[in-house]
């Protein structure tokens, strides 16, 4: 039976990856991933064969696996993050279904940017939150936006995905703008570029003070709820416990 | 200097755990953590000291992991998943903060539910999504279900934890009534009993089908936004890649 693994190998350090996908890669007869993913993990298995492919030929990727794959081979289709989060889980269930292949596809889950930031950043995910990407190549802006009002209007955190690319530079100031008319100036917002990898480095600023310029493609953007503060440089966001042990001790 | 790591480990299962995990509470002098908690990772690290406490006791559980880092021993705090997501993270800066500890405490991020049922069911969160807890122990019920509404009306992805206890057997119905108003009654539901553990189970159904009898404290609930499928066997969310490639053939 054909075997595509789908991998998400967590943020970049080895270390941040599951044992499961270590074994998956180790074992595997062929890695095939974005060129830049390929060189995130080439230096811990570099006895495998590779086959890359350019960013946004996503489809071509996919079906690259499938017919290598079909071969008998067994394959791991690698994402950064977790497969499934923005990642090539789902495009290669449509692709390997789209070819009538009869490929057996396992996803191999892995630590997303999300949690990588808010780890760096201190706790602001301890309650409800979003995650929203910028990209609007596959999703009109309108909706985009429309999610970020109603984030707000829920006072979720939100965690945003692909804050900004070299030729999009404007969605995260609208989206800025929007958050603006409806959570305090003083929101804390905490910035992380490159969570998880090599120059790892995290910014805490409030969503008054916070600006586009700050942000690039390699950054995950953590806003807090009404309740997130920041104390000893840790952004924090409560879920009520000590409060509640208080009331008890009375 | 006293250290408290806080350790995510995942789903439950030692190949879905991170190495810096595996490593952090190897090195430990000492790991606590609730009892439920200890049991899934014992059989792990046989050799480890452990401190449990019971459910409900996170502060009195962050006060023994910062009066033990104060003896000059390094602690390990566990949490299943993710240790920022609804995870002790967040508490053990508090308690430490408030107890005026002296002591370093690091996050180390791990599998998160949301991701693992995901990878379980298939794809569904390839697109924006909101992870909502249906716990109202610490937060009003009206804010939870306030969000499931929002949620709903951004069209989001929906990722519910704790959807029931043995106690709370109702918000789960008033949250799928409120999803129900909006969203189509074949949207798919997906829901992933231990999820990456022991007796993991998936199952199927739609927001019409589905009901709180399915859910309990062990299951993670995903339900799909407007353009979530089920094919064969599998739950996705489509990006619109494919779409896009077919443009380009044109």
């Amino acid at each position: 039976m054909s075997r595509i693994y789908v991998v998400g190998f967590g943020p970049g350090k080895e270390e941040y990856m599951c044992r499961k996908a270590r074994q998956v890669l180790e074992e595997a007869d062929c890695i095939v991933g974005y060129t830049t993913y390929v060189r995130l993990i080439r230096d811990y298995f570099p006895e495998k064969e590779y086959l890359e492919t350019p960013m946004r030929r996503e489809v071509d990727r996919c079906r690259t696996a499938v017919e290598e794959a079909k071969k008998g081979r067994t394959i791991a289709l690698i994402s950064s993050g977790d497969a499934g989060i923005y990642g090539m889980a789902g495009i290669l269930y449509e692709v390997a279904q789209e070819m009538g292949a009869d490929v057996q596809i396992e996803v191999i889950p892995g630590i997303t940017a999300a949690t990588m930031a808010a780890a760096v950043l201190g706790a602001p995910l301890t309650h409800d939150f979003c995650v929203i990407s910028l990209s609007d190549l596959l999703t009109p802006r309108e909706l985009i936006l429309k999610r970020i009002r109603l984030a707000a209007e829920g006072d979720f955190v939100l965690c945003i995905y692909n804050p900004r690319s070299r030729t999009r530079t404007d969605v995260f100031d609208e989206a800025l703008a929007i958050l603006r008319e409806i959570k305090r100036g003083d929101t804390p917002v905490g910035i992380v570029r490159n969570a998880g990898r090599d120059g790892q480095e995290a910014v805490l600023t409030t969503l008054a003070e916070c600006s586009g310029e700050q942000v690039d493609m390699f950054c995950t953007v953590i806003v807090g709820n009404s309740k997130t503060y920041v104390k000893e440089g840790k952004m924090l966001t409560p879920r009520g416990y000590v409060i509640r042990e208080e009331d008890r001790m009375k």
